[in-house]
């Protein structure tokens, strides 16, 4: 049972803006990565491509508070904690944290709403209650590193 | 005075992810291009480099929910609405519609906060009032139109 | 026939990096934009999916020179021109030009050379020729323009 | 003195785009990811704001050939050659070479010609000559290894 994921990532060139920071939408596509890397630590990809039909992870909600900046050639710890479990849905939430400041401080605080489909024929898709094989290699992290 | 705006906008290929619609991460370029449209409509850039000190806008929290997926040369109709004016920050609201639909139809829905601050030498920011010739033509949208 | 097109488009924020001008990367994006305008322009989509197999555009070769650097709001005009057209394949000039300077002055120029494949059962693309009902409304652009 | 480089990147997510492969222009991304972490590994950054007036590397030409794609999560290699070394200017080849398969595969082979900048006062840029410092750490690669 998971309930936390951290991966890492130095802020690339072209992830900056010309206010010379990480540009905010740029955040989303971090919070992914992660979600990804957490899924592939649990030894599934997030194309569950081997349920019959086809699983699918869209997500309906995707926040973000951004308290400092980041910059070119940062080291960023993106850390994933699963905030919620239900059935058909997970929510996530995410702390970035520069790690080449001293002290190492968080800058950004994200959250992320994804639910479970199955891609119907047609590219129709429902929502349908997480798999077993998945929904029990997760849990929801301790109130308190929620906080 | 001005309390709402509508951008368009065609999808393009670079906008979708390997699901087939647009990256989640990719509404949020959308909010800022409508945002910065915006701003131009008014007479003025994002970029305050009149002022001096020079002003900025960072944002500093952003949110999406997402109902239904955008596709490949979509046309999607950004409608930014002001729905909070505070001395120092912005808050807007955006509704994507999807017009070629029949009928029209709202695929997702955003809000963006944007905190006016003033760059200081060396670096640093800091939040300031809003100044009075930018205040005086933003004024919040109509209650209903905010539900 | 068709041996050009212009489509125009401004320079967003999420179009810059660091360095205060459009990130090198995204003239490749803006290209593509006016490729699949020119096909719209004749009444297709680049995705030919009323064909069967249904087929594709893939890059198998991309180019651009950098003259002078695009910033944020400037107002670009992207020119393709047809400067190749063989059986399987087509080769494109893209002239970006800054509009809002005067006067209005070349910045880059690029090439993207994209070959028509079928997409066989199970993932694999095989070149093919362009169908005659494409072939026949795109033809190769005047010598002297496209020195 | 060094002559080559490799970076090693997972395709993520936010790579790829609606034909389930990495766009076109994301390698491009990926080749300024392998320069920089090159620069980082003699020990400088891209951002030589040591030097008065402050030195930038400019591109001004980029092309690559796409020999086979690359999917989401796939492992992809970035290997950079010094191609080239003028007074004034720099131009790497990168090889692509997708790690999960097998055997490994050259995917695509880009090349990037940058130049060495000085930032002038008020936003003007002169090539001039790359500072002994930096170009007594980066030489040729051997011819074969280029080819």
């Amino acid at each position: 049972m998971a309930c936390e994921f951290k991966a890492t990532r130095r802020v690339e060139f072209s992830d900056t803006d010309m206010a010379g920071i990480v540009h905010y939408a740029n955040f989303f596509r971090f919070m992914e990565t992660a979600e990804h890397a957490f899924y592939r630590s649990l030894g599934f990809s997030v194309l569950l491509s081997q349920f019959d039909p086809p699983l699918g992870w869209p997500r309906v909600h995707a926040e973000c508070d951004y308290v400092k900046p980041l910059r070119f050639e940062d080291l960023v710890e993106i850390h994933l904690l699963v905030a919620e479990k239900k059935s058909k849905a997970l929510r996530y939430l995410f702390r970035f944290r520069k790690l080449n400041a001293d002290p190492v401080e968080e800058v950004a605080r994200g959250a992320l709403t994804v639910v479970c489909v199955a891609h119907r024929p047609g590219g129709k898709m429902a929502a349908v209650a997480i798999p077993p094989l998945i929904a029990n290699m997760i849990e929801v992290a301790p109130k308190e590193s929620l906080l």
